[in-house]
């Protein structure tokens, strides 16, 4: 198997979904250890680190890639599974930002009223209890939550001769900021383009399901995952595999349409999986799918269909590709 | 302790929140025992019943009650715990509506395409395993799901002199279809007029989160349940408190507007019970709440949003009442 | 003719679509002089008089109505026809509300910020000129606007026994806010129940396309208006007609499914009209729509579609029925 | 004054906003005329040619350009003004599209059922009674309508390293389709990138408010324009300028955001052009303006706020530009 590190420096950071040159090309079947920096481009370091002032956009939300995949043509697979996600700093931070988040007038959703105060949160990471600990500002208030990492934003480039922002949730992936994006995880993104160009990024060491004040608790990552390819038609949707899933993430606005765009390509997936009509599996995927929300902060704004494999009959998924990954060990 | 059955007539039925004399007074403490009929009013009993020829609009979604709380005023916090929820027939329906439901067009998303084709499954309820069975109508796939009963429909009369059909979820509870209205949870609406009346209905033996076709799987249900009344004042929208979980039901269109109206309203419940600024709050929720989707399909959509208990400090919630009303036996 | 004079004491005024007796009976072809109060319920009468301390919830909107109109059935069609909308007071109002109106956070749109500030304004009428007056409060600049009156509320009772706060804008009319309801238009409403149990209120001596804040320049109105009945089946949505145009208002949100449901409701209109398929109205409509905002505050947001009579062959519109009101002098 | 013609061949035809090179450089203060392939890349040439079948996607809605402007730099505001808009073939063509489109599913407004079914209409042009005729395919309704030709598209490169498909409307223009940009328009956007990079296209001869079926009166078009640069900073959002109106145009999904962006870039245009704090421009507004839809079809919805100017003091706006820029004759 070959074996890919990268850990790139400052200057190799890249900030968008295609218009990068690739920083390295792997061959499907590569296992690659991976750092990424964190949201912030790691420019929040205390409390008194304020959004405004520390951030300096567009250089925010930083992706490590885009890593070009031999063989990848548009319309193939790409199945990427996360075997290790591993905070690389001992601390992770968060934070408000103006006009920024889900509870709060945005650029888009705008209002003449005056922003949200803001405020820098910094959780400090307890290795040993694998918690980050949140510490109240306007009060003593604090408590240590229970370490759940993820990676904000996996992608590759997307299709039509487009460049998106790293904060873009789509098609192609991106910033989807789902917690289901975790080891244990296989993501299928349909090719765009030759080589695919997929980057990941955005580590969250715990995130809860909306993102609600539009930042996790960000931290720097340690990313050990295989990369792989299949020559059948990719999806139109990112779909995600566990042992114990089938999800498809749907990204759009209003936040009905992200729910509607990921379920109809799950009535889709179902239908081919057990043979079933469009109107049988949309009636089985009624009382069976689980559906949380990923983010309403972004871009887009992104929501997990899942249907649970303990529920339905087993089925040849990809080729059981999933299960071989699970295998392999880093 | 008082104890009320009530199993209605058909011509006792009710269609809406408000505007209906109530079927029972009930004393604060009231264990009650009710019969609820399905979301279909009984009429689609076999595959051979299509929605648009059984269904006799607005005739749909009844409800058991509406009963008036002793002393319950204005402004009041109204709990109601459901202790146990039985299928009481044996065999569930669900169906396929012509422009309704959440993979279709509406008559609010109005399209020029063609309704999709109706469908009506009925699902055997096989109490031994506790399953209902899936047929598939056009292949020969099978599936026994686990029954997870919940009720749709749980509401109070709204404000404004306003009466609502029983399809609508709110700020007065209503048609909120979330998964999350089952044995042992505790809902705690506000008052909003003399008497509160309350009513449920609307049983489900199994839903997914999403509601996606509009409806479940339907079916007549055995309530069992505890009323209770709190002088303090009520919440803007509807709260439910289970052993494991705190969860505001927010309902609206666009869906993100569900969402953030829960979200709000839970933002100042965290507040409240642990302290925290606004900010803070914001922050902590942002991290650890879970947000599954409710309903996608009805007048208004519903978002649930959660905060496992487990990952916070042991609160007083409402006095107390939910653990009071849990070891209550029926 | 019959010629119903009602101008309604304070206790007759009304708050609801639905729910309330009727004050008057008319007759098909009756001609009516009302006075309607204003929005504010003639309680914002200086600079002085803040929103929320003069305002009495749920006391906002008042209508005048509903009347009883003999023979009228469900299913029926509803004419409305306005000769003559005066002021009927020398100023009008308009204001800021904390969390209400188009670029502020609300209840549903529900943010953490602060709330605007409250202003309110007053405009004198200077009948000669026939303008209301601006005068801003944080600067010396004033501007005299020219007065176009016009009814911010048209409606009758709903289906469904459901009974409707004046403030929402449906299927039923109700509070649209279009610029579009004002003196030479006649409005279509489909009857609900037996009456039609029509009521009008919430007169605007001017009010810009959207209603961005939430109030028009609010103002008693003098109206005039003729009632009519069609025994043919009525809209499914407010349909109005003037000299110029066939206009159709939907009622949802997100803003696009009110425009969704009012474009679907006119290529079936214009499919009747002119004989056209479905596809050849929608293509048609696709070039001559004009479509101008309702509004964006109200409990639904509202949106015209409308079609310019003189663009198109001229077609038998309900009988000639607008023409015919056009030409009865009051 | 520089006189640049500039008529595309084909392969010199771009297909995005940002990420192609300039064809021309252009001195502010030149005239250009140039000509524009229409939305279909000229591939709907009869009512036999369906779009499934004809268009070549991503080559679709061709740019004429982009123009690299001496001179500009990010933040400065770029002048464009169109002196005419002639239609350069003797037909235009319209089509439904599957899935695309206002009022059917599509890919994000997802839905299980059947596209609508295409069809193809062509429009002659009769160049003396300056008129397109409109013929119907399920019976024999024709109409003459009014040319009133436009540009659907006029936009910059993107910020933040993003290149867009000419599909799209957001804050650098692009795709607005609105009927106000047409001859004696000034267009005012901000400058993102060195240059500007500005490019035009999407010729309609016609088209209704909203666009319903997601294609206009599409042909070819010869355009002469004026372009100018302004050394002071651009705004948030289009703007757009005639002898008549000021105006903004927001683009988003859903609906509302696009005309909530809009709106608040008007109140502060307002505020700096009268001296007017933010809630007196809001209340203004909120009486003067007048909002038609621009389209309810395109990768994010557009929305006009317009203040015509006839209702206000005359105002300074851009020092003059647009009346200097009317006065040049080509």
């Amino acid at each position: 198997m070959d074996i890919v590190e990268f850990s790139p420096e400052t200057e190799q950071l890249t900030w968008t979904f295609g218009g990068a040159a690739p920083v390295r090309r792997v061959r499907p079947g590569s296992l690659l250890r991976l750092w990424t920096e964190d949201a912030f481009s790691g420019r929040l370091r205390s409390t008194e680190d304020l959004a405004s002032a520390s951030l300096n956009m567009p250089f925010v939300n930083p992706q490590t890639g885009p890593f070009y995949v031999e063989g990848a043509e548009p319309g193939d697979t790409l199945a990427l599974h996360f075997v290790e996600l591993t905070p690389a700093r001992t601390w992770g931070a968060s934070a408000t930002i103006p006009f920024f988040g889900g509870l709060t007038s945005t650029d888009k959703t705008a209002t003449l009223q005056d922003p949200l105060p803001e405020r820098t949160w910094i959780y400090e990471v307890d290795t040993e209890k694998q918690t980050v600990g949140f510490q109240a500002q306007g009060s003593d208030f604090e408590v240590a939550l229970p370490i759940n990492t993820m990676l904000g934003t996996v992608g590759v480039a997307p299709a039509a001769f487009e460049v998106r922002s790293s904060l873009v949730p789509d098609y192609f992936g991106g910033n989807m900021d789902t917690p289901e994006m975790k080891a244990g995880t296989t993501c299928y993104l349909r090719v765009n383009v030759e080589g695919a160009l997929f980057s990941v990024g955005d580590g969250h060491y715990r995130q809860g399901e909306g993102e609600s004040c539009g930042t996790a608790v960000e931290g720097a990552m340690n990313v050990v995952m295989l990369v792989d390819l299949i020559k059948t038609p990719g999806p139109a949707w990112p779909r995600l595999e566990t042992d114990d899933y089938l999800a498809v993430v749907g990204s759009a606005r209003p936040l009905e349409d992200a729910w509607r765009a990921g379920q109809v390509d799950m009535v889709g997936w179902l239908s081919e999986l057990y043979g079933l009509d469009k109107l049988d599996a949309y009636q089985l995927l009624s009382q069976v799918s689980e559906v949380p929300l990923a983010n309403v902060v972004d871009a887009n704004y992104s929501v997990v269909t899942k249907v649970p494999k303990r529920l339905l009959p087993n089925a040849e998924v990809y080729g059981g590709i999933h299960a071989q990954l699970r295998g392999i060990k880093s």
